[in-house]
C-alpha cells in the first residue's frame, strides 16, 4: 500500500530496501529479573489482544542477541478500516476548518472517493500511530509506551524508507538550493512538523543572503558598531520575522494543515482529580483543577531565578578568572592557566545545562498538561530561558558591564590575587600588569560563538553520534561473535534475515526531536539580531554554516535517528515567538552597542569613556520605537501581497460556493415557482380586466390597511405613471413659484 | 411579516404606530432647474422598474411640501423570493466560517426550515437593502444613492419601529445597568454594528465602577500624580482593553457573526482601472492598481503633519496668549481679555476640525478603496489623528513642556508685551507680573477636558439637534399654512395621512453614524489613560457621563436619527487598535507625569526643578516594558477563561459532529461488511483445519514476500504463542548468564 514493491515477489533479496508492508514496530524490552518477568509476559499477551482488537495485524520476532527485547511488527489490517480512520479524520478536520470542504461533497462511493484523494503515506502512518495509542473508548488499542501497564513498551516506530532516504541525501548533498518540491517530498514522508522545521531552515538560509553580502559590505567599508548597519540588520530582522509568520500560513494553506493546532492531541501521562459533566456537550470530561496548575506554573519564576544564579554564577566566574589570567595575572603558568576558565566552562556547562533541562522537564510534567502541545509550549519556554542564559549572558556581561564598568569592577578581581599570594610559598605579591579595558574582547566573544562554537555544535551533533555507533557496533560484533554458539530459537529465517537486522539497529537509534533543531537555529538567528553589530560578518558564517546544517540535519533523521512519526503542524510552534522577541531586543541592543562602542564618540584606547546616561536611554528607547513602527508599517505591507497558499484557499473556497449555488438553483426554480401564488404584486404590465377589477374590489373589502396602502398602484407601471404625474406637478408647482 | 399589525383591520388609527409592510423609503430629491427634471423624471421611471425587476413591490407617494422630492416605498414582494435570499446568505456565512453548520442540514422543507430558525428583522432588512443596492449582475436593483444615474435618490431607509422606541427609551430610562436582553432587543432591531456599540459602552460603563471607586479614594488618600494609583490604572486598562477583546469574541459567537468582518461589501464608489480575470476562479475582477493606492496613502503623513501644523499652532497660540494673559498680564481689560483664547479656540477649533475631516474624507475617497470596511478604517485613522491631536495636544503641551520647559520658554513670550506696547498711547511699558510656573493649570486643564468638554459635548449632540429641529418645524408650520390653498394632487389618504407624515418628518432626519459615538468614548478612555493620574476623580465624572451617554445616545437613534440600516459587525473594528494605543501609551504618559509632577520630589513652590533626564527615560522605559509584561500576562490569564459565546460555539460542533458521526455509523457498517473479505488477518482465535492450511499453502505459493512475513504467526493468538516462547528462551538465556 505505502510501498510499493521494487523487486519481483521471490527475487533474490526482496528486501534489501522493503519493509514488508509494516507500518509499525513495537520494541518490546523484557526485563531482567525473574519476579517480573511473568508481568512482562502477561503485558505482552495483552498487548498482542489490543492490538488485534484494534485492527492490527501483528507479527513477533525476537529483538537484537543479548538485548533482551521482542520487536512486535504491526499494521492496520483491512483497508476498509484506514478508509474509515482516513474517513473520520478528514471529517474531523472539516468541522475545524482545516479543510476548506468536507471530504466526498458529491458523495462518491468510497473507493472512488479515495482514488480521486489518496490516502497519503504520512497520513496513513499518523492514524495508525493515533489508532495504537488512543484510549479503547475511543476504539484505539490505547498502548501508550513507558507508561503504566505499558511500560515495557520501550518504542513505537516506523520504519525508515531506505530507498527514499538514499535519494533524498545524494540530491540535497548535490544542490545549492532546496524547493518547494524537495519539501513537499520530506512532508509526504515524515509529516508537516518535520517539514516545516526544514521550510523555516531553507527560508532562514535564502534570507541570510542578503545580511550575508550587506555584512560582508559593511564589514569592508563601516567597520564594526555601525548605525547604518545595526538599522538594515533590524529591518531586516523585522521583514524576515513577518515574512515567516506569512509564509508559515501560507505553508500551512498549501499542505492542507491551516488550523490543525485547534485538534489537540490528549496527552497520556496527564492525571486528572476528578470526572466531570461538560455542561455544554453533556460528555464526561476529566478535570485537573486550573488553580492548582497555575500554582505550579508560578514555579517557572523560581526556576528562572535559578538559572539565572547557577549559569549566571559560573559565567560570571569564569569571566573574572579569565579576565584576572589574561589582562592582569603576569606570573607563573600564565600559558597554562589561561585554559583554565575554558575548561571550567568546558565541564560545568554542559553538566549544570543537563540538570537544568532535567528540571525544566520534571517542572511541565508537574504542570500536568491535558494535551502534548501545551506540555510542549511550556517545556519550550523553559528551555529558551536556559538556552538565552548559556548562549548570551556572556556577550551581555562583556558589552554592558566589562567595557562600561569594567574600571569600577576590576579592582575587585584583587580577590583572586590575594587568594593566589596565600598558595605562593615565597612572602612576595604576585606579578600582575596594570588593567586596560580589552576593547576587541566583545569582538573575539562574538566570533567565538558564532563560528567556533557553530563547528564544535556540527561535530556533536553529527560525528559524535555517529562515530559512538559505529564503537559500540565493533564492540557489539566481537561480543556477538563470541556468544553465537547459544543461539537457538533467536535464528532468522533467511528472508527476513537482512530486513530483521535493520529493523533491529533502527530500534537502537535515538528519537528524531525536532525541538532541538529549531532551538539551535533560533538562537543563531538571536546572534544575528542581537550581537552581529558587532561583527558584521556573522551573516556570511551563518550562511555557511546552514547550508551544512540543512544536510546534516537530513542526514540525522535518516541515519542517526528512527524515523519520526509523521505528526501534523500549522506552524514552528512556541519558537515563533521566541523569534519575535529575539528579533525585539535587537532593537535595544543594538542601538545600545552602536551607541556605547561606536568609535567616534570612544577614548582614545577604543573605550567609551564619555557615556552619558540619558543619551544612552534615549537612543534605546528611540530605536526601540523606530523598531515598533517599522514592524507595523512592514506587517500591514506584506499582508496586502497574494501568496500561492491563500490563492489556494480562495480557489477551494471559490469551487464550494460554485457547487452549492449549482445545488441552490433548483431551489431558486422552486421558489420561483412558489412565488407565482402570491396576487398581483409582482406582474408588470398587467392587462386590467373588469373581472380583475371586480376580484379586487371583492378583495379590498376584506383586507387590512397594509394590503390597501400596497394595492394603490398595481404594478410598476403604475407606480411610474402616478410618479411622473406628481414630478409634473411639482415642476408646475416650482414655476408658478418662480414666476410670482 | 416584520410588523406584527397591533391594531386589528380596519380600527380607527391604524397607522399611529403602523409601518404599512414596508421594508425601504427611497427618498427622490427632484431637481429645482426644469433642464435636469426630465432627466429626474426618466431616471425616476427606471428606478421603480429596476426595483420591481428585483422583485420589489413600489408605491409612490408625494415628499414633504415644497420640498420637491417624492418618497417610493418600497418592499420584498414575495415571501419564496425574501426566503432564497435569506437561504443564499446564510450559505455563505457558513462557507465563511461564520456559521458552524450549514443551514437546514437536515434537509427539512424550506418552509419548515424557516420555522426553526425564522427570519429576522434585522437579517430581512439587511438582505432588502442588499438587493436594492446590488449590482443587476447579482440580481440585484444596482440602486446607489447620490451615485450616477441615481444621483436624485436622497437616501434609502427603513422605517422607525415607534411603538419599540418608546418602550426602548422609556425602559432604558429607568434602570441603572443595561443586560444582555437590552443588547439583544437592540440587536435585532438595529443590527450588530449599533448593538456592539452600546455592548462596548456597557462593558465600559461596568468597568469605570472600580476606576470611579478607587480613583475618588485615591483623590482623598494619595492626591494627585501618585505612582500607586498609576500603576493601579494602568493594570486597570489592560484588564478591561484584554477583556474588552475577549467579550468582542465572545459577542460575535453569541450573535451568530463571528468572522462576518470575511464577507466585504463592495463599495459602489470604488473605481476601477481595468477589469482582468481572477487567475484563480476564472472570475472577472475590478483591478485598481496597489501601488497608486499606496502612493495615495502615502498622503497620510503631509496630512498627519498638517494637522498638527494647524491645529498645534491654533493650540500653542491660544496657549500662549492664554499664559501671557493670566499669568504675565496685569494691565487693562484683563478681565475681558482672559477669555480671548477661548473665544479664538471655540472660534477656529470646529472651524479646523471640520475642513480637515472634509480633508480626510476627501483623502479616503481618493485612496479608492474596494470595500466598505476597508474605506471605514482608513478614514478612521484619520479621525483618530485628528480627534488625538485636538483632545490631548493641550494637556501634553501643559504637562511635557510648559512645567519642564516654563522658565526658558516663557521671556519669548515678551514679543507679546513688545506688541501690546505698540498699541498703548502712552510710552510707558505695558504693566507686567514676574511670572512663576502655576502648578495647578495641568489640574484644572484635565478638569475641563473630563468634566466640562463632557457636559457641553451632551449638549451639542442632543439638545442642539432637538432644539434645531424644533424651531425649523414651527417655521416650516408657518409657511405651510400660508401655502396651504396651493394644494392639488398633493392631497394625502386620510388612512395613510398620519403615517405618510411620519415617514416626512424621517426622512429629512440625518443619517446616525456609529464611527461618531465611538470616537467619543475612545477619546474619553485615552484622558483616563493617558492623564487621570492628574486628577483621580475622572472616572468618576466618566461614569455619571457615560450612564447619560448611553440613554442619550439610544435617544438620538430613537428621535434624532433616520433609523439606521442593520448592518452586522464582528467587533468595534478599527477602534481596538486606538484603544490599545491609548492604553499603552498611558503607560508612557502615566510614568512621565508621575516622574515630573510627585510633590516629594518638586521643589518649594511645587514645580518640580530637580529634574534628571536619565531618570525620566529609565522610569518611562520600565514602566512601558512593565505594562507590556502585565499585558501578556493578562492575556495569558483571560484566555484561559471559558465564556458563553465559546461554551455555545462548543455546543454547536460538537451537536454537528454528532450528527456527522451518526451519519458514519452507516459508512462503518458497510466496511466492516466490506473488510470480511480480507481473509484471515482479523480474525481471532480462528479454529485450524485442514483445509485452511492446504489453502494457505496454495495461496502462499503464489504470494509475495509480504504475504509471507505476515502469515507466519496466523492471528493473535499465535503472536502470543511464539511471543511466549520468545520470553521464555531469552530468560533461560539470562539465567544461564547470571549462573556462568
Amino acid at each position: 500500500m505505502a510501498e510499493t514493491p521494487d523487486h519481483p515477489a521471490g527475487s533474490s533479496s526482496p528486501s534489501k530496501y522493503h519493509n514488508f508492508d509494516v507500518d509499525y514496530v513495537i520494541h518490546y524490552k523484557l526485563p531482567t529479573s525473574p519476579s517480573e518477568s511473568a508481568k512482562a509476559e502477561a503485558a505482552f499477551s495483552q498487548l498482542i489482544h489490543v492490538l488485534a482488537k484494534a485492527g492490527f495485524a501483528t507479527e513477533v520476532r525476537p529483538g537484537k542477541q543479548g538485548s533482551n527485547s521482542l520487536l512486535v511488527f504491526v499494521k492496520l489490517a483491512s483497508l476498509p478500516l484506514l478508509q474509515s480512520q482516513v474517513y473520520r479524520s478528514r471529517i474531523q478536520d472539516w468541522l475545524y476548518g482545516v479543510r476548506t470542504a468536507a471530504p466526498n461533497p458529491t458523495n462518491l462511493p468510497l473507493s472512488r472517493y479515495f482514488d480521486s484523494e489518496p490516502v497519503t503515506e504520512a497520513e496513513r502512518l499518523r492514524l495508525a500511530y493515533l489508532l495504537i495509542t488512543k484510549t479503547k473508548n475511543e476504539n484505539g488499542a490505547g498502548v501508550t509506551p513507558k507508561i503504566g501497564t505499558w511500560k515495557y513498551v520501550e518504542s513505537i516506530f516506523p520504519l525508515h524508507d531506505r530507498k527514499f532516504n538514499r535519494q533524498w541525501i545524494t540530491e540535497w548533498s548535490t544542490k545549492y538550493v532546496l524547493d518547494e518540491e524537495d519539501l513537499t517530498k520530506i512532508r509526504d514522508k515524515f509529516g508537516e512538523r518535520v517539514a516545516f522545521y526544514f521550510a523555516f531552515l531553507q527560508s532562514y538560509f535564502k534570507f541570510l543572503l542578503f545580511p550575508a553580502a550587506f555584512g560582508s559590505a559593511a564589514w569592508l567599508l563601516l567597520g564594526g558598531f555601525s548605525w547604518f548597519y545595526a538599522a538594515v540588520n533590524c529591518l531586516w530582522s523585522v521583514i524576515f520575522f513577518e515574512h515567516w509568520k506569512m509564509k508559515e500560513v501560507d505553508l500551512a494553506v498549501q499542505w492542507g494543515v491551516r488550523g490543525v493546532g485547534k485538534i489537540q492531541l490528549p496527552r497520556p501521562q496527564f492525571q486528572f482529580e476528578r470526572e466531570s459533566l461538560d455542561p455544554v456537550t453533556g460528555e464526561i470530561v476529566k478535570v485537573y483543577s486550573p488553580y492548582k496548575r497555575l500554582a505550579r506554573q508560578a514555579l517557572q519564576v523560581p526556576f528562572a531565578i535559578a538559572c539565572v544564579v547557577v549559569l549566571g554564577n559560573l559565567i560570571v566566574s569564569c569571566f573574572a578568572i579569565e579576565i584576572f589570567i589574561n589582562e592582569v595575572y603576569i606570573g607563573l603558568f600564565k600559558q597554562y592557566l589561561t585554559f583554565l576558565p575554558t575548561i571550567l566552562l568546558t565541564i560545568f556547562m554542559p553538566t549544570f545545562t543537563t540538570l537544568l533541562t532535567k528540571l525544566a522537564e520534571k517542572l511541565t510534567d508537574l504542570e500536568n498538561y491535558e494535551t502534548v502541545d501545551a506540555h510542549q509550549d511550556s517545556f519550550v519556554q523553559k528551555i529558551f530561558v536556559l538556552n538565552f542564559i548559556t548562549s548570551y549572558l556572556g556577550i551581555f556581561l562583556t558589552a554592558f558591564v566589562y567595557v562600561p564598568f569594567g574600571k569600577i569592577l576590576v579592582p575587585y578581581l584583587d580577590v583572586f590575587s590575594m587568594t593566589a599570594q596565600k598558595f605562593t610559598t615565597e612572602g612576595k605579591p604576585l606579578p600582575t600588569q596594570v588593567w586596560q579595558i580589552n576593547p576587541d574582547r566583545l569582538k573575539k566573544q562574538v566570533i567565538y560563538f558564532t563560528v567556533t562554537a557553530q563547528i564544535v555544535n556540527f561535530a556533536t551533533e553529527v560525528i559524535v553520534p555517529y562515530a559512538k555507533r559505529k564503537a559500540f557496533k565493533t564492540v557489539e560484533k566481537v561480543q556477538a561473535l563470541s556468544e553465537k554458539n547459544e543461539e537457538g530459537l533467536l535464528k532468522d529465517s533467511p528472508d527476513e534475515a537482512a530486513f530483521l537486522k535493520r529493523v533491529r539497529n533502527e530500534a537502537e537509534l535515538a528519537d528524531y526531536d525536532v525541538t532541538i533543531d529549531y532551538r539551535e537555529m533560533v538562537i543563531q538567528f538571536g546572534y544575528l539580531s542581537l550581537f552581529s553589530v558587532v561583527w558584521p560578518l556573522t551573516a556570511c558564517s551563518f550562511l555557511i554554516n546552514n547550508w551544512v546544517e540543512a544536510r546534516s540535519d537530513a542526514m540525522k533523521i535518516a541515519v542517526n535517528s528512527k524515523r519520526p512519526i509523521p505528526w501534523r503542524a500549522d506552524s514552528i510552534g512556541p519558537w515563533l515567538n521566541s523569534l519575535g522577541f529575539l528579533s525585539w531586543l535587537g532593537s535595544l541592543t543594538s542601538a545600545a552597542l552602536v551607541f556605547l562602542f561606536n568609535t567616534n564618540k570612544s577614548g582614545p584606547d577604543g573605550s567609551p569613556w564619555e557615556i552619558s546616561a540619558w543619551a544612552l536611554l534615549l537612543s534605546i528607547l528611540f530605536s526601540e520605537h523606530l523598531y515598533l513602527v517599522v514592524q507595523f508599517v512592514v506587517r500591514g505591507v506584506l499582508a496586502k501581497l497574494d501568496s500561492p497558499g491563500l490563492q489556494k484557499e480562495r480557489a477551494e473556497r471559490f469551487a464550494m460556493r460554485k457547487l452549492l449555488l449549482e445545488q441552490m438553483i433548483e431551489h431558486d426554480v422552486l421558489s420561483a415557482e412558489a412565488g407565482k401564488g402570491a396576487p398581483g404584486l409582482l406582474g408588470s404590465g398587467e392587462i386590467i380586466t373588469r373581472e380583475a377589477l371586480e376580484e379586487e374590489a371583492r378583495s379590498l373589502a376584506t383586507v387590512g390597511p397594509e394590503k390597501l396602502f400596497w394595492q394603490r398602484q398595481r404594478g410598476p407601471d403604475e407606480a411610474v405613471h402616478i410618479g411622473r404625474a406628481l414630478i409634473a406637478e411639482i415642476a408646475t408647482a416650482n414655476q408658478t413659484k418662480a414666476r410670482r
